[in-house]
């Protein structure tokens, strides 16, 4: 079987992947509006191609929070690598490092920050964190991370509870046993989601700040209101996300999100954007509309569950491949 | 099978009830085009979800016409519970009851308003009537219903005579021999539908007003102009409604009506909408669009259909969870 | 099997003609995308519906060009009903004068007009048709149809050579041997399309009109622009048509361009519509756009497939209970 | 089976022709979203069909740059016809002579220009060229075409790189060893599209016309703004054109962008459309939209492979039947 794009990717992790593990990283909240919409908004997007000029050379790098990546495109924080490969986030990192590009570590990683970094020196890497109830143990993370050299903090927003899964719920999903949340056994007896702390509001952003020089990143802003306070309360910058359509269902798709917050951010941060990236087309179609970058979520776990670390090189060349070329097309 | 959602249910029900039950149910007027846009228009309506705000203590109770709900959604009227789980309405008065919310019980009951009272004695109870061509039999529901301790009398609108569902056409649609129209069997010899009144106007409003202590909700408005009427006659409330799509065929869905109810109402009298509630979000949207309260129909019937009593607490419950997360989720 | 609406003609019509003969009835030009959109264009138009009004007495009954009939349903032309059961024409004629309506004879018949006027005296009927190649030939057509009492000519404008109708063509359609277009049998030696005129103007009307007393009705019209030729070459009726989607293809549905007939006509001559009606609620719209009255054409044809002139009285029935509930539940 | 319509020709091309070479002329990039767009825009586009016209007599001719050709659509430049029918392009320029239209030979035939030429002496050919690295061999073709007594020269000027389409990459394309792309093995060693220049800019065009006495029609203008630089830049003619959705996925279809370009041009120079032409009435509505004339490429390869230049003139047959008919019916 060619891996030709990155759908073939999705079929084979569909078909290989336990139907539980599928089932966890494909799941939408409710009706799964939102996931399928995030996709769909690409594709009303039109191109105005122009024609005849020097496409010869092209230079693909861009630069994020300082940072040179090699093309526009990062992984998104997701959790539980370990279901798709093995070697889980330890692949991930090696990946990303080998196509120079940035990974950022979810919390519910089943590596430890420690194995991740020590899996690919030197490459770059922020940390995806929740705020939980008990403080200290997030404050403890962020320490960990920052001494580890991950090179900013992500935090996600929309998560104050976790959304309705339905397929989850069903298949009563959890971790195998011989899987592990393995960043919070030294802080937590139990790992619960329900450790979040549903009562975090900007203000902890202030908190968050006390803690770190770490550059913070927001995720899961969806509207020009949270765009502006996230400017006002001094976060570096802004992902645009929905949680891949796993939270609210029946909000914006992201890429139609974005226009709204790129304008009310004018400039003042950088903003990036997840959700529903499967071509090339489709970054250069976030780029066009104002993203400094792209993230993404699925697409990276099914090159995971292809082949590991080679598989997601594979993606992300194939994503670079695309990306280029429509560049050159659409002059 | 795990009942994950409302649409568990309504499989449930669509493959254990007798087709002829279930038909009737489900059954719309002739293309059945509103009823199924009455699901879709919610679907068209988006959040524009709002992050970090302290959603650990939300308050969901609310009050209809003074009297404290445990959240802003009630049972609708609708017929012949009989033919969902034997213990017809006495069942759902006590579902209702045990989930502290409002049970609009129909004249179409196969139990009796006394047996619908003595069934849970305390629960909130609107009664719905239709005025029939024997003015005196009315007036002696309306008593009844009042001296019963129901709270509020439902006037159905969108009937003065039944749509044309084709599948109880071609099934033949009556009651089985064991199941009886019992409220009516006092007041009349036989039971028709023809016994309706098409003559009934506005001026019915004063007549009914003259009968009874006991609010008036009238149900079945769908445009300003009507909406109008109903505050100049005097009602206490409105349900925007559309019969479940089983009267007028393609008119507008409930939903994209109750914005243009609220705003001729302009807060003179509560608006209520019934029709398409099928998830916690659903509910949300209608009470940020200006309802008060919702009602659910069929869903109420397939969770009898399910277990009876328990079915439908376990669709009450669905419900409830799911729109406190998704106040949660949406800010 | 229950007929309960016109799908269940309709239905069984395909189920039970030769198929050459259903082909034939159903074609449409091209890609038949303005046969169906006939149809979905009344889906699209939504009602407003009113209640507490009193629906107890309605009269249905209307007026065409001075004729009363039992309800604003007429039968429009179509072509060789033998096709549908033995009787053909006769049949039609018979249940039109039984339903107390309006019956268009089309040229291509096959009963002569003596035929059909003698199998139901006193009916209102008119006759439809084209003008050919040889004046005489219509001229004498003309004078045939006055002389038996057809009340009306109704000119098709929109058919100066049949529409590419792709089963026709691959059908290879053509009359079985025992059935003939009697109605040119006098005066052509053989029938054949081509006999119609391409070179017909408006002027033409002029011409027509210098044969005959009986009022004119031009069938065919889709603009404004040619509803004010219509009135000003002085027809009595426009009957707003796309020919059933058999001619133009990709033109307007025929209830999308009745509004704007109606307004550029401003009162001044009758408008009618054909095609895409099949429900009660339908002709309530086309009435509710400005048409005096609507014409069925295969709906027509799939009673007489069904069981000859009752089975048309029963779609009639149908259509006439449909709309008067119609009437009455949209208030 | 009978061929009653372009889609009947592609049937059967897809049922008889191999799969790699099926796929290779049925293929779009990426999603094929615009080479599906290409013909659902035309879909969208209604007509306003008008009565009583005279149109006994209808004059179908029309020139292209001053060659008068009998019906507006000519064959517009496809690869390879060998893979359709043995005799390959000498087939399509036989066919195209006996019709009296234009057809447009690709660079990448595989049949020589000479060959071409010779098998239909007399006939209009235009010669379609991209410019290579190698300019000297680009001038050489030219040259040839020149001499040979092709009319006009067409710039593709959308393919800097070949778009990605994924079914000839899943099937490894190339052409079968008894194949070759014949015009380019004099100027060549190996014939690889790499040896398309990417860095041709619209400076290149006049050192293309300082090559050549013959118009230059360039090909794959969609914007207004490439229009206008396409007239200031000197050609003769331009062909909206997004190479069949082979190039830019998600761009506009070609009729869509056909006004756009149309305006920006104001007559200096002649404007023509491929893409999604399937039927008589697509023709219609680009000329209607200001086109002088429009192309066909997958139509014309299913009529070779049906059966060389005999269905090649058999396609050609149906569209101008189709477009005769679309005239006399939309008045």
């Amino acid at each position: 079987m060619a891996m030709v794009c990155l759908s073939d990717f999705e079929a084979y992790a569909k078909k290989y992947l336990p139907k539980i593990a599928w089932d966890y990283f494909a799941a939408g909240a409710d009706d799964c509006t939102t996931r399928d919409e995030n996709i769909l908004a690409y594709k009303r997007i039109r191109f105005r191609p122009r024609v005849l000029r020097d496409v010869s050379v092209m230079d693909i790098r861009t630069k994020i929070l300082g940072s040179e990546i090699s093309f526009p495109v990062g992984i998104a924080p997701t959790g539980f690598h370990q279901l798709a490969w093995p070697d889980g986030e330890k692949s991930t990192a090696r990946a990303a490092r080998a196509m120079n590009t940035c990974y950022i570590a979810s919390t519910y990683s089943t590596c430890t920050l420690e194995e991740i970094a020590a899996a690919a020196p030197g490459g770059l890497r922020w940390f995806q964190l929740y705020i939980h109830r008990n403080r200290a143990a997030s404050q403890q993370l962020v320490r960990r991370a920052e001494a580890l050299g991950f090179q900013g903090l992500v935090l996600t927003a929309d998560l104050p509870y976790t959304g309705k899964r339905r397929d989850d719920v069903r298949n009563g999903f959890r971790l195998p046993p011989h899987m592990k949340v393995k960043n919070l056994e030294r802080a937590f007896e139990v790992c619960k989601m329900s450790l979040l702390d549903p009562s975090v509001t900007w203000n902890d952003i202030y908190w968050l700040r006390s803690l770190t020089r770490l550059p913070i990143i927001i995720k899961g802003i969806l509207t020009r209101e949270d765009a502006e306070l996230a400017v006002r309360h001094g976060v570096q910058a802004i992902i645009v996300s929905n949680h891949g359509g796993r939270q609210v269902d029946e909000g914006p798709a992201t890429i139609d999100a974005l226009a709204e917050v790129v304008e009310a951010v004018r400039g003042r941060v950088e903003v990036y954007v997840d959700g529903g990236i499967r071509k090339g087309s489709d970054v250069l179609k976030a780029l066009a509309l104002g993203a400094k970058c792209v993230f993404i979520g699925r697409p990276a776990l099914w090159g995971l569950a292809y082949r590991g670390e080679e598989g997601l090189q594979d993606v992300l060349r194939i994503l670079q491949d695309e990306f280029r070329l429509s560049m050159a097309l659409a002059g």
